[in-house]
């Protein structure tokens, strides 16, 4: 039922293909289909992942970017648009390093996503299953993201975890 | 059926919810509970973690400490208690810098799990999912964090993997 | 059904049990049995684990040693014959560090992995579910490890998900 009001939540980890398969989740509604881009092209690297995740989505799709006013961006949206976020770790990442408050953005998110207005799907990435970090900024970094996650797992209707592409139902 | 003996391993990565949804099996369990803490507070950042995770549970909890005699305290228990052992990774650290024979002392605590008492719930880590650690210390503990997690999962009768603070049955 | 011709893809984390458990599938097949090892000695402590997983086979195993032509190596076995792949990670590593064009030779592999002619069992790690990597050639290689492992499970008939020794179907 991917034209109805509900949020699925994509968790991975890094290229566990959580992005192709959101967009083949999206793409399964009538378009047009809106991608919000959180990413902020810092360096080469980023600009040409970027790019290549640009690339691979065809037609039908509008890009929005939102590396930091996400709750607006989605806030904003017309009343059925089927979309597409990623993703929340990049987010995350923007909001720190802008020495943002990230627990209050967080709960401005998660107000917005507890009443989605459409078919929407939220990717994030699973960053907690190495080694604690050396520097205490990853583990800050890596606290806020697993709180992030949970938070966004709780109110979410479909939670879904991918693994070497393929995706592992969680709830 | 959480009254009844059984062993349960969970496991997953940091901020994945391992904790709270241990606490929400124990609790299942008429009180009073048990709390075997591992962690030794070295740093002020840990200190915060223990107060932090202390603070959430309320009435009807005892806390015992046991850094490194985890077995010992487990086989002081009276029959029947429900108990949350958290966490086994940092029981392993804890051994691991006193330069004690971890191979022994794991075998020590899982032939007490292996044979529990009442209802035992027990928290780990995943740490063996990310890129390989540069230092030997980090690639060592990773090791025996791995093995240990596969032996309490061998004798355990329920193995949950936390995913984004959801449980995913594994056994 | 063992003794089917089939690829069956184990994936996981470091000290997750993987090549222990394709040991057991394998060798659920009549003997006798191929192990393709991948790992070459670089030092000691790589040599320690290989002489760890070797003293842990017994009879009935022929090992054969294809750290870069694993493509090669499974052309030339005979139908029917079950194999165990250990790992692609590894083998991936070998590739990088010789700075052979990575991509055409996961192109070669996956071809011929894609035409099983026997009960194929192949391990890998899973490598990005821990926070971004400092450097840029950990980076590449998490990217590189994540594609190959989503090509594999892309054509596999069972993937595996390795969690503290117990297997997790994912397809």
């Amino acid at each position: 039922m991917p034209d109805r009001k509900g949020l699925t939540f994509i968790i991975g980890g890094a290229r566990s293909g959580k992005s192709a398969h959101a967009e083949t989740l999206v793409t399964a509604a009538p378009a047009p289909w809106t991608y919000i881009a959180t990413a902020e092209a810092y360096d080469q690297e980023m600009r040409e992942r970027i790019a290549l995740h640009r690339s691979r989505r065809g037609e039908g799709w509008a890009t929005m970017d939102a590396p930091l006013d996400l709750a607006g961006a989605l806030a904003a949206l017309p009343d059925g648009q089927p979309v597409l976020v990623d993703c929340l770790t990049l987010w995350l990442t923007n909001h720190m390093l802008a020495e943002n408050d990230v627990e209050a953005e967080c709960l401005r998110l998660t107000d917005v996503l507890s009443r989605p207005r459409g078919p929407w799907f939220v990717v994030s990435n699973e960053v907690g299953q190495g080694i604690v970090p050396d520097n205490a900024l990853a583990r800050r970094f890596r606290d806020a993201a697993g709180r992030l996650n949970q938070q966004v797992a709780a109110i979410a209707d479909t939670v879904l975890l991918m693994v070497a592409g393929l995706p592992l139902k969680v709830k």
